[in-house]
């Protein structure tokens, strides 16, 4: 059976939809910290480019501390774990990017994921929003879960507008161009209940 | 021939229930620490998904040291070694994850293990317990060995009763949701005999 | 479809010129840099020669700091993550070097990077510059990306010349022999707006 | 032709049994320590599940030193070497546990190694001895070499009981449960003769 | 097309003959070096024969710094990158064993390279230089290029002596037993112009 | 054409005997030391198994230094380099165990290596030395390259007495049960011309 919305009470754990053999499917992606020197751990059998998806989103993140309000030395006194469940099935490409940068960022600043959203979309060194393939099966998938809400890039736009209304009835969609735009929408200014003491 | 049960006295051995070409096996998870700078080792002829579930299963217990009353600097002060018996078999998979998370942790904090209990389950590092294959292949080797109680993801209880009764006898389940309940059933206030002095 | 040119807002992205399977295209070298202690991280699906071509290019610009008025400590103090959108197509060769010299010499100095140029070249070690392959697909694909002036190798000037003039309206060629020529025509004196403080 | 048991007057050095293509065979572990940081190197053209072995057993030492009598800093202050000739034959498998573990102590404490002995069994990482295959095959090689007694786990007590007994004439048996057992019964108390001042 | 002699102005780059599935061709092996802690970085598409004839090359100039002048300190002050053009053609064999040597030879004296020359040759880590195969074609590629001059060793003078004299006019042979001789020879006593600051 | 002695004015230089496709070859082990802190590099073309030759003659040494007459921190102060030429010719197998031996302690304590002599057999940790395999074509292409003497593993004495007399005529064979009886002979008492100052 597939997997359906598990709410937005914990830091770093955002939703993410993914495109596999079976078809659509959401994923979640964690991320957790512990006190350390900067390392980067990535679990939940991922192919080499899904792994450099959580690199990207980690420079960037560094690159542009300031604008989630972190100091920039956070980054040398904790350990960085991003994680994709389930073990068991393989996970390969560039269109986790946008979760995993939401969700290392909801890790750091313990801020709250906005409610019942997932998001899918490659990411840049620079910040810039991709397109992704698979884009009607992941709609199928999100609405099947219980989302309500998507991110995406403006660049898929066209790929939503072809698919019909009947498909689409209580789904709303966030175009984005850029990893900015997403973090300002994805995460609330209200941290999680009982935020960890990051900073 | 098969395995049975081998008793509770040693902390950081954990029973867990594999599915093997050959049908349900139980297996041991056997943690030790010895001094050192916060180094994992993992042995057992263990697969890539394996090994993660050691690694997710560290950071868990990492961030959430306060909960087992375990000092946050303990992991800088012991190297961890997790090894599964036998060698000469290949082992992979998620489901040994809630057992190395309980074996960790009893070899931290020098816990008992409850007696006569066998466990499967995958762990996400947010401590979701997911549900697991090879249910029913899985209880009867639990059975054989002596086993009397199975803890396991509360999404595995349909397959539970989709077991005709007549295989059950004499087992009980305990259905968790978290790893958090895993461990607060699993492991024992009291302290094994002649415990290390880890903190 | 294929990729329109993005304009040169941002330090450390430049735009290169790439033959595929399917056709020349344009692609992007990204450069960003964090705090550090003079890793060198690449990613964007490149295989090994392509890593290459970053690595001599750090390499000289390095030992040519002076040239680019950067002081010889600055690479100790700085983190260099090399990035080639998109993830999901494999690429390699060494014609990307003399955009990766000069997408990481804009992240170094914020200089600005010469507007609606594309460039294709190999780079030697002692800054030469060699011609490359595919010569009328890159053409192609960057006249159709809005780029206006190309920069590549004098020994690939007899490449353009068997090209019919048709094909070639619109768009000029500068011509280098070495990565210096490079730098000093494409990185503009001043700097982008809002650059990061990187002396 | 067949190798011959070689003495005892070497610490470090321990006979084991090993189940072949071409049938049963001795063979040889030594260890050697050199003054370092804890190093631990591994010779002899062994397969993973070998190396495992010694890990496990440098491990299970590492946190029994209390029993051998050995200072918890010895660890720090020594590299371990351990080789089992001969190199142009490819060896694996778990059944050289106990031989490594007891090559590994003999060498830290220079207590001489039991006359006449040989031994096979797997170890796990809280000092259980398992079971292994091709005793019959084993013993018969170890009856060529000279050998008059083995050390096996309790678990293979049945594969002996299944030889004839003619086989099995001028050899003994010393049955074990633990890894303690056997280094208490085939470490000797005394030291070889010029022993190496490692404490 | 073919390559043809670039002269020698800048220090490290020294050229060599190589034999490929298209016949002879030149190459050159550039040397760059940058301040560090004595790393060696190799680049070129280069396989492992090769690498290792960089390292051999390394090696045997730090045992032999007297010889060259130069302070046994500067091998900790710096880090040695040897790339070999072009990228898109894999490299490998020992041949460049004495062009490796000189160039890195010439980037720490900064000396001048002997014009209009160009060596092949096998090196010994005792300074031995061996005998190489393709001697035909690399000499005609060699003319080809414009080269006037060739370094080989002693042992291939017997395949030169095998081609017809039509071939060789206008080359000259320089023999050689040792490495030693190789760099007496090839590298002159003056600096290039503007010589880095090493020693 | 096959090689012949080359003498043994080198410190480090010694001659064994392989046994390849094409017959029985001598071969070179070169050992070159330069200041560092203990690192060990292999070159040659080497396979896993004789790079582990290299590494148990290596373990050896230290742990014999006294027997050299070496002081024990010297293996801290300076890297070991090991190479055997020639690189276009991949080399496996145990046997140049007692070579490479010979080899690094002649690097070390920079005595002369016996004239005339070759040398094949393994190694063992403990110091034993094992028989090998082609003693009749090794012996052939020793004679056949002017060595007069070989050492060989006592073992391997039935070997030769197999060969015609004819076969042997000119030669000597020295045979020995222990590394320290190769070192003993074949490491003459004198130094090399020049030695260098290692101790
Ligand atoms: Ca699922
Ligand atoms: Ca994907
Ligand atoms: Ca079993
Ligand atoms: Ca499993
Ligand atoms: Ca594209
Ligand atoms: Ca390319
Ligand atoms: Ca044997
Ligand atoms: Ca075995
Ligand atoms: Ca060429
Ligand atoms: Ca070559
Ligand atoms: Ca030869
Ligand atoms: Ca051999």
């Amino acid at each position: 059976e597939k997997d359906s919305y598990q709410g937005n009470e914990f830091a770093g754990v955002v939703t993410g939809l993914a495109w596999t053999e079976v078809g659509g499917e959401i994923l979640y992606v964690e991320t957790s910290l512990s006190k350390g020197k900067g390392g980067l751990t990535l679990t939940g059998n991922l192919g080499d480019v899904m792994k450099e998806s959580a690199v990207i989103a980690m420079e960037y993140i560094k690159a542009h501390a300031e604008a989630l309000q972190l100091p920039s030395d956070i980054f040398e006194r904790w350990n960085v774990h991003v994680h994709v469940p389930e073990g068991a099935i393989p996970k390969d490409g560039p269109s986790a990017g946008i979760t995993m940068a939401t969700s290392i960022s909801s890790g750091f600043t313990q801020r709250k994921v906005r409610k019942d959203v997932a998001m899918t979309g490659e990411i840049t060194l620079r910040g810039k929003v991709l397109p992704v393939g698979g884009i009607k099966e992941k709609i199928l998938a999100a609405k099947r879960a219980g989302i309500k809400e998507i991110i995406l890039s403006a660049d898929n736009r066209k790929h939503i507008e072809d698919i019909k209304d009947i498909y689409l009835s209580g789904l709303s969609f966030h175009y984005v161009k850029t990893l900015q735009e997403v973090l300002d929408y994805a995460l609330l200014p209200e941290k999680i209940d009982n935020p960890l003491n990051i900073i």
